[in-house]
């Protein structure tokens, strides 16, 4: 039986800002399944900031995406068929599946597809809190900021599925969590429906000045953590407010992705404030998944780890999603439905 | 017996870059002994770039110096009378005596004076290698930097008396040792004196591409440590060259004492080359200097640990000497003779 997988490429880099022409959809005949291999058919594609480093050619932390292959990814599907011992059809799996409707790979070394229990955690929420976000937001908090109860804990990009993750576990150790978002839409579901403290709308402020003066009244004994998804001028103004020995988790900084220089403005903070500040990239500290995806499967499980997913429909609508994430139109975990 | 102090007082703060004009020089009776004192001849008096930081009225990790009270430093001297069973004349001891000849104090409280033994340390060394500066070297090193043998740590203020400390004690430890400080002579008194493995001239690069590749042939295996001295050009440069997780530890920015504002080109690095950025005063970490002095002593007593002094000549030269070491013109340890 012949099967053909579409897929998205990336066709040529960007100059600057991003683009759906950077982008090219194809359609491939998926070969024989070889022994030792499993055929998955991808259910949900996850959707990161970290792709749009990917993008570039120049030294990042991570290769580039090479040119007219599959776009890298995080993907749940279910084995459809298999010559692999340990994976029977009907497994849900979890993997770097690509942005594809079809993965097909050697399934024996370890971590390529990792087998997924759904019984009481939706398959979608390991691509988001029980998955790569959810682990991002409990390393950086709990291994770099390392609150204290009582502390105060700042992070941006509160609506999304690392920050949301951020605030919720802050929270569950008994610190004040403080979101920041763009929009009041995010922001009211940031503190009613996740259960934040307070959360800042840093749309409606347009320079350091008024972004500190909200940050003053939102932490008003000052802020001890922050876990920094953004950078530019939300970093500065929560570098100025930051108490002494306070912690900084850099795990994104999107507004830096596109080549413009994001200066921070007042490094001497660093020194003033006895600040540490630490960038992570969660890959590289496998050692703590088990013990992070326990804790965020049990808050997913029992409902005390909350989220949202915004879900592009198909594979050929995966550029303009992504384009959106970028943009911060997403709301929640940024998904793309392929099923 | 009147005994007349001659003392620094600040006499007013400075606006942009201090002057000789911001200081007075006041001559003061000292009051009778009284119960538990200890009078101190002072012998020297060091001068650090924090008391910069001090002249301000602003916002810093430390109180701003009052004015028209004597000008707060770390002194070294020798007890000329004592109404306090704990010391007796001809005792050697240490403090911060301020900018004056003669320190008079309760001596009961933990700490105020130190007794220290100059019998292969010679007295000023307690104000050096043997003392603030050499244990802010040794902590930013080894609690910060922490390096491991074959890494490569490079320091800025290389020739001065927390730079010269930074580099020995790294080299003690297996690692590759690159300064930076400014002109020829100090370059070639690091290396050729101090034993690092290389020195930049920051004067004779003008620009961040040029001492970047200064940095390059320096450091050909890529930098794992910076001990921050400066700020600025330099340690954009460095962050450049930083290998993956490499550590830097903020001691001192002498260049943004001034208020004109300093930022760091680009942050994003922290994450991109997951990099540990972490300020910190050695004041607040008593609990290390036993160890920290153990090593440093041991180090000079047996010649491990060179450093070098320019000694300026009585209390009413400290106003000129300290703004020369705050353009870098000293040679190594400023201090002032008060004898």
């Amino acid at each position: 039986m012949t099967v053909i997988n579409r897929a998205i490429v990336l066709d040529n880099r960007p100059e600057g800002e991003p683009s759906t022409s950077n982008f090219k959809l194809v359609e491939r005949l998926l070969p024989e399944l070889a022994d030792g291999e499993v055929r998955v058919r991808n259910h949900f594609l996850s959707l990161d900031p970290y792709m749009r480093g990917r993008m570039n050619e120049g030294k990042s932390y991570a290769q580039p995406q090479p040119l007219g292959e599959v776009m890298i990814g995080g993907t749940v599907g279910e084995v459809v068929s298999s010559k692999n011992s340990h994976f029977s059809v009907g497994d849900k799996v979890v993997g770097m599946g690509g942005w594809q409707e079809y993965l097909q790979v050697p399934a024996g070394a370890r971590g390529v597809l990792q087998k997924v229990d759904t019984t009481h955690i939706p398959l979608a929420a390991y691509l988001g809190a029980v998955g790569m976000p959810g682990v991002t937001g409990w390393y950086g908090l709990t291994q770099i900021i390392a609150p204290k109860a009582g502390e105060t804990v700042v992070v941006s990009a509160a609506s999304g599925a690392v920050g949301g993750a951020v605030g919720q576990l802050a929270k569950a150790r008994g610190c004040r969590a403080v979101g920041i978002a763009g929009g009041a839409d995010k922001c009211a579901y940031v503190v009613n429906e996740l259960g934040f403290d307070a959360c800042i709308d840093y749309k409606a402020h347009g320079d350091v000045k008024s972004l500190g003066k909200a940050l003053k009244e939102a932490c008003p004994a000052g802020i001890d953590g922050y876990f920094e998804n953004v950078g530019g001028m939300i970093l500065d103004a929560v570098m100025l407010r930051m108490n002494a020995f306070g912690r900084i988790a850099f795990c994104g900084m999107i507004s830096g992705y596109n080549g413009e220089p994001i200066p921070m403005s007042a490094p001497q903070l660093i020194l003033v404030s006895r600040l540490k500040l630490e960038g992570f990239i969660v890959s590289e500290h496998m050692e703590v998944w088990p013990q992070a995806l326990k804790e965020l499967g049990t808050m997913v499980a029992t409902g005390k780890l909350k989220y949202r997913e915004t879900v592009a429909d198909g594979i050929a609508a995966a550029p303009e999603a992504f384009l959106g994430l970028l943009k911060g139109r997403n709301f929640g975990k940024q998904l793309v439905k392929l099923t």
